[in-house]
């Protein structure tokens, strides 16, 4: 079955996350809304008319009848066909847990460069994000991913944060790790030197097959100015 | 079996999500931080000496051997135990679909009174607080509520969000429109009269009898200035 992503076709954005997951798993798609008239089709799939379970917005998945929103939810259907989620009862729902994390951590980032709204520009509220940055980089990223080195190092010789085995919560925290060089590179220099576990995870994500060849094809966008991890010098420290 | 639930003992946060898929299910449970002791062992369990899977932050309910954080992913698991959620895969994902999309309602709304930092008082940034609870007030509230709106105006008779049963989502859509009463009376007065079926499914949940009683229990903490909704008038509109 050929599945169908519909995200915003000029960023990375959260679709990513779902990209990450579709090309660790080889499964076949079409990204939608970079094709010819896909934007039409992603904007009329989220009426109500068009479908019996409208999203509120991107990403979301359509595998044969099932019209999937919201990045996690998607993560965690394509986590139980494609073995990127474990089994048992009690791994699914860390993996999930650890996936939910990495969503509020999204947010966070995101907001750094929208602390007022996201339907202003960056320009329109600039100081306030002068602001968010600092607080961001000084206590929430650290804690955020302080958390998940510490996840990755109690977890004894296990190369992934749920054993193992690869889930997508391994695939969205390379992302994040990513996101976050991109767009915080001094903050990050700094802060690295503490996370061997998690950036030990993000170059053995690097380096899986399909992975790797999906980062250097062109279906991966390079990170810019209009997605959830920018790069303005100013915010980063 | 008796669940414990972890959650700050004096605000009705986010915790209050999973207090009333509780109260629904009629489960028994402990709120383990409102009793003697309780938030020291809160704390110890969010350590990964004490937990296998540690949770990032409250709330967190623990089910047997299992430990389980992050809101939505809480409220899947009630939701499959307690049928609070449909059993069929396309209606469970829509159900956390639909939470999902509450988890993000709720974090704009804590946003408007901290859009700089979560640590920092509302006194440190009220200018920006009048900016965002302006543009939230304006735009988000409107398009958030409107879209549950519509999901319900189009779903033919049906009484919830997933058809005729209710499940955890339309618990949380109640709480969110009851906090958002209680933060923004003003702004709700005049938007609620474009959300007929909205209020509907709020009275409808509010006279389901375990919630009835359990609102007028004093395991129902009332709203108050230090949770996730929050009444500043001047944020109002």
């Amino acid at each position: 079955m050929r599945y169908e992503l519909y995200y915003w076709p000029q960023i990375q954005g959260r679709g990513e996350f779902v990209r990450l997951a579709l090309a660790e798993a080889g499964a076949d798609y079409v990204d939608v809304a970079r094709r010819k008239g896909g934007i039409d089709k992603l904007q009329r799939l989220m009426t109500r008319k068009a479908s019996e379970h409208p999203p509120f917005a991107p990403p979301f998945l359509k595998a044969g009848n099932l019209l999937i929103a919201q990045t996690a939810n998607i993560l965690a259907f394509l986590g139980a066909r494609h073995r990127l989620a474990p089994k048992s009862e009690a791994g699914r729902l860390w993996v999930h847990q650890l996936q939910l994390t990495i969503a509020d951590l999204v947010t966070e980032a995101h907001d750094t460069h929208h602390p007022i709204a996201s339907g202003l520009y960056y320009e329109e509220q600039k100081p306030e994000a002068l602001r968010a940055a600092k607080y961001f980089i000084a206590e929430r990223m650290p804690k955020y991913l302080g958390y998940f080195e510490s996840v990755l190092a109690t977890g004894g010789k296990a190369p992934y944060l749920a054993g193992r085995a690869i889930s997508y919560a391994d695939l969205s925290l390379f992302q994040v790790i990513e996101g976050l060089r991109y767009a915080f590179p001094e903050a990050m220099r700094q802060l690295e030197r503490k996370l061997p576990c998690a950036i030990r995870l993000h170059d053995r994500v690097a380096q899986r097959p399909n992975i790797s060849t999906y980062l250097s094809s062109p279906h991966r966008m390079p990170f810019n100015k209009h997605g959830i991890f920018r790069h303005y010098p100013e915010l980063d420290g």
